[in-house]
Order: structure tokens, then sequence, then C-alpha cells
């Protein structure tokens, strides 16, 4: 089309354990015409996400692996330059569509695109607190977790993505809530913007059994799970009776080589009648509407942040995804593929 | 009491790992007069049953510790032969009682006593199929597992006093339902008597995730899980999407020394949408109608069977406890204690 050229990222090969660049390749390719109902757009912010990880391997999964020497795909967010015949979308529209990863994008209803109004919020937190970590973090709490107002919480990986919402979330409705995080500065934020009660710093702590403890003197009534590993241990010690644990993702594992003991305490699920519960944002679009409503209000009264991370360029778009397996973004890591206003 | 003598059996040691004889003393004492709104009851049968063996750590329960140099406890069913002032039972009334480890108990509301019905069934089944093993079968497979007809279910130590019943609950329900069992012969029982679809001796089978991936093409729906370990790991990796678990117990764990691992593959429980789920019976207690309506159609029709094995005097109710933990025993294990008449 028009002679553009597009440049976006392939999967050039599996990765073994931890991801390197060398699993990555940068590509630049021609860009079609848009067919009939579909969209050509312009992406300006792509999401990278910890789900990701496992769509890498060849497995089979809740959604398909990714194709070696494909482009990779992902949460997006662009402005649509040109429209097929009969797409339901005109030249200018802002979209949300799953096929980030790439400077240019050919959407059609297979990408999931959904109209988002650049007035309502920066764009770019349609693929964060206002996108599918926020609805996440919705759903995990409320539904999953079936936290009620002034319970007890626990949040791993809580200035994260989904974390940091579920703090807020939480806060908004009585909790006494606890986080953990990688880094003072990350702390700090949880306790002074997020307004958690405690916040403990995993990385300084010798005995994180110990510290989740002594924050929660009468127990946890919902755990957020994002991580995996030490913290479900520690937090199914410390669960009250009949506790939730909303299984969100267990970061930790993803890179292994081989499979990781799960908890050694699993059996206490048994004496203290606890419920483990996984689940994946998709299969809950049905909240959609509730969790907008909710953050619209949150929003409005200043009682909602998000930080994030950005990388700038769709060829650092693996830098990107690797700092999510390093603790090194603060908040939503983000792409910026493109220009604010396209057309 | 008019010079009578009870044998009982004291916890003389907590158990380090497996317990030995040299846990359990044999004590002759003597037996006191009811009091106001007791009643003296003489045992017959007692239960012998795995949750026993967590009440015997000194450790922060849902049930207090046993202490040592005192009786155990554990449901027993005896007959009234004496009855205080103001008790609600009549001498020559059969109760289902906590008091079991002794040949002699006065009874008062702590033992949660329940007068039960010697026409309806042999008044040993109160301590198994009709009893707290079956209500546990019930509400672990239709409450806490949410199993629906037709669907495909996979129980462990399916021919255990809890294990057989969810067997044929399931079955009475057109599950497609797969039990393990320890031995060629309880598999022949479970196929022929209970009616189960396949019987998997884990014993023989050198690998038990591929038996039991063999045994599901299509997936489990609910597995109902009495053992841990190396079963645990097989369900959660053939488990259905939106599978779920309902964790009963993990005989496997209960004499382990230093924790064991939890499962490798707990990762899974959140690309599965599964929900892992313990559960103490006497928290269901409101399930008891249901359930004993449940069972009273079916044992009338002929569907509902189960074994026991009987250890002869109170003396034996070590070897029927120990029994539990070497897969020695088929079906309910249950410990002959008195007369079947006392009055």
């Amino acid at each position: 089309m028009r002679n553009l050229k597009s440049r976006e990222i392939h999967l050039k090969s599996r990765p073994h354990g931890m991801p390197t660049h060398a699993n990555f390749e940068l590509a630049e390719v021609g860009v079609p015409e848009p067919k009939e109902g579909e969209a050509l757009v312009r992406n300006i912010w792509m999401s990278v996400d910890p789900y990701m990880r496992g769509r890498m391997m060849d497995r089979q999964s809740y959604v398909p692996p990714f194709q070696i020497g494909e482009p990779l795909q992902g949460g997006a967010i662009g402005q649509v330059v040109a429209a097929g015949k009969g797409a339901k979308f005109a030249v200018g529209d802002y979209l949300n569509h799953m096929l980030g990863w790439r400077e240019y994008a050919v959407v059609g209803p297979a990408a999931m695109p959904q109209k988002v109004d650049p007035k309502l919020a920066p764009v770019q937190s349609f693929l964060g607190a206002l996108g599918m970590p926020g609805l996440t973090a919705y759903v995990g709490l409320f539904k999953i977790g079936a936290f009620k107002p002034g319970e007890t919480v626990f949040v791993s990986a809580a200035s994260g993505a989904v974390g940091a919402i579920v703090c807020q979330l939480a806060k908004a409705h009585d909790a006494y809530i606890v986080g953990s995080a990688g880094s003072d500065e990350k702390c700090q934020w949880l306790l002074k913007e997020a307004k958690i009660d405690k916040a403990i710093n995993y990385k300084k702590e010798k005995d994180l059994n110990a510290a989740v403890g002594a924050a929660f003197p009468k127990g946890i009534d919902v755990y957020f799970e994002n991580v995996g590993g030490a913290h479900l241990e520690a937090a199914i010690n410390h669960m009250k009776i009949f506790g939730r644990l909303a299984l969100c993702g267990m970061i930790e594992q993803y890179n292994n080589i081989a499979p990781a003991p799960g908890p050694n305490n699993l059996i206490m699920a048994v004496g203290k009648s606890l419920r483990l519960e996984g689940f994946i944002v998709s299969n809950h679009f049905d909240q959609l509407t509730a969790f907008q409503n909710e953050m619209g209000k949150l929003i409005a009264a200043g009682k909602m942040k998000w930080k994030e991370t950005v990388f700038d360029g769709i060829e650092k778009a693996p830098d990107a995804f690797l700092s999510l397996f390093k603790g090194e973004n603060f908040g939503k890591a983000l792409v910026k593929v493109g220009p604010d206003k396209a057309v």
C-alpha cells in the first residue's frame, strides 16, 4: 500500500528458559491494502505482558502458540489510516486490538478491535489500567477472590500493571491491604500513591514468610497471586480459614527449564478450607462494564493511579518484554511504536 | 460405676513420621456415673480415620490436638446403658458420638451424640457410608467439586471409605468415572461392585500420569483428591478447562517428617482456570438431609455398596489406625469394641 513499509518483530526461535534477544528478529515488510471489513491501523502503543511468554512455547494452551518466522501478537493501540469496504471503523478512529509487535496492522475481526475514546484517558491506558490488566485485577479480586469490603488482602507484584490496580480497588472498599514489590522505590510508591497499608520489599526480606505473618496478625482473606514460589507458600501459611487465592500468574516460573516444585504446604488447603482458583481474563469479559464503571468513579475521585515504563520504538519491544522478568520496569511496560497522530 | 472397668487407648507419645505401636497405650480405667444431661454408653464400634493423624500433632488446627496421656477421640457407635438426670437419651438407645477409642464413654453434648436407628442399616454404617465418610463424599463431589451429571470424574483411594461412595454417587448421575486403588482385588471390586468405568492399580503403573491420561482422553471435570503427590500432579495435567479439584485429604503426606514439594504443575491452574478447594466435612452439616435422602434411594435400589475391614477388640485399635497408612485395609476400617447388644 502506497509503498509503505512496516517494521515488526518476529519470533526467530523459541526461548529455552529466560528469553534473549536471539529469540527475536526485526523485519521490514510491505503493507497490504485493507480488504473488505478490514482496517489498516498505524500502531501508536503496544503492550508487553507476562502471558506472552507462554505463547512462545509450542504447546497446547488456551491460546495457540506464536509461530517461528511470524510476527508476535499482543494488545496495541493504533489509529485507522485506511478502511476497507464495509469496515466498521473510519479513518482517524483509535482502536485497541491484538496485532501489536508491528508498526502497521491490517485489522480484521480476528484481532478483536475495539474503538477507544482518546478524550476519556490517554490512549495507552487502554492497554493497562483501563484495559486487560485492569480488568484482570477487577475479576481476580472481586469474582475469583470473592473479596468483600473490609477483608484483608495480600498482593504480590503489587506495583505492577495488575497489582497496582488490585491494591487501589481493594483499598477503595476498605480492605487492609499489603503488597510486595522488588524495590524500596516501588514500596514507597505503593504506600504514598496507592495508599496501601503495608509494603514488603521481598528482595530485602531474609524471611518472606515471617514478614507476611507479621503484616497479617489476623491472617489473609484474599491473596492475589502474580509471582509463585515463596510468595505462594507464605500466603498459604497465613491464609485465614475459608481464604481465597486468585491465581493470576506465577511469573517466577515462566522461564523455568524444568518443572519447579509446587508449594510444600498445599495440604493446609484442606484444614483451612482454602480455595485456589486460576483464571484468564478473556473468560470474564462479562465484567467489563462493571469494571469500567468502577474505574471511572475512582479515577474521577483521584483514587486510582498507575505507573508506566515506556520503551521507545518497535525495535525496543524485545527489551520491553525481557524487562518483565527482571523486575526492572515499574508499573505497566509499554512500547511507543508510532506518533500520537497518524492522520 | 457398678465396679465397671473400661479399656481405652491413650496417646502415649506424639508420632514422628509414621506412627508406631509405641505411640499408643492401652489403659484400664474406672467408669464414672453419668451426671446430669449425660449418658453412659457401651461402645460397640469405633472408627479410625486418616484425619486423626493430624490431631496427634501439637499444632493449631481446626480441631484441638489430642493430649498425651489422655484417651484418643473419634467417631463411635454405642448403646446407652445408663442415663443421667435430664439426659436426652434413654437406656437402649444407639448413639453415634465422638468418644471412640474406649469401651465405655460418658457422653455429654460435647461428644455430639446423635441417635441412630439400627433398623435402617447395620449400626456401623453410620461410621462409614451413612456417616461422616459418606457425607464427606457427597459434599466433596456435589458442593466443592460442583459435579454435574454426565461429567468425567477421577477419584484417588477409590475403594476407601470415602472414595467408594464418591464413585457410586457419581455413577448414579451418569458420570464417566475412573478410580485408582492399590491392589487388583480393590480394582476388581470397583469395576464389578461399584461399577465404575475404569480402575487404575497405581502400584502397578510405571507411569501414573500416562495411565490417567489414557483413561481420560477428553480430560477430567472433577478430581476427588484423597492421596496427594503423583496423583495430584497427574490430575492437574489432565484436568479440562474449568475443572474442579475437591481436596479432601492427601494421605501420602500425613506422616511426612519434612514438608514435601507440592505439585510441580500448579501453574496449569491459571491457564486451565482450575479451582482447587479444600474442605472439612464439619463445615457442611447443612448437607446432611440431602445426603441421607440420596443415600437412602441408592441403597434401596441396590446401587450403593461398601466394604469394611474389621479389627476385633479395643486393643486392636492402633493396628486399625496404622493400617490406614499402609493401604492394607479395604473400604472402611472399623474396630469392634463391644457386643452388639449391651442391655
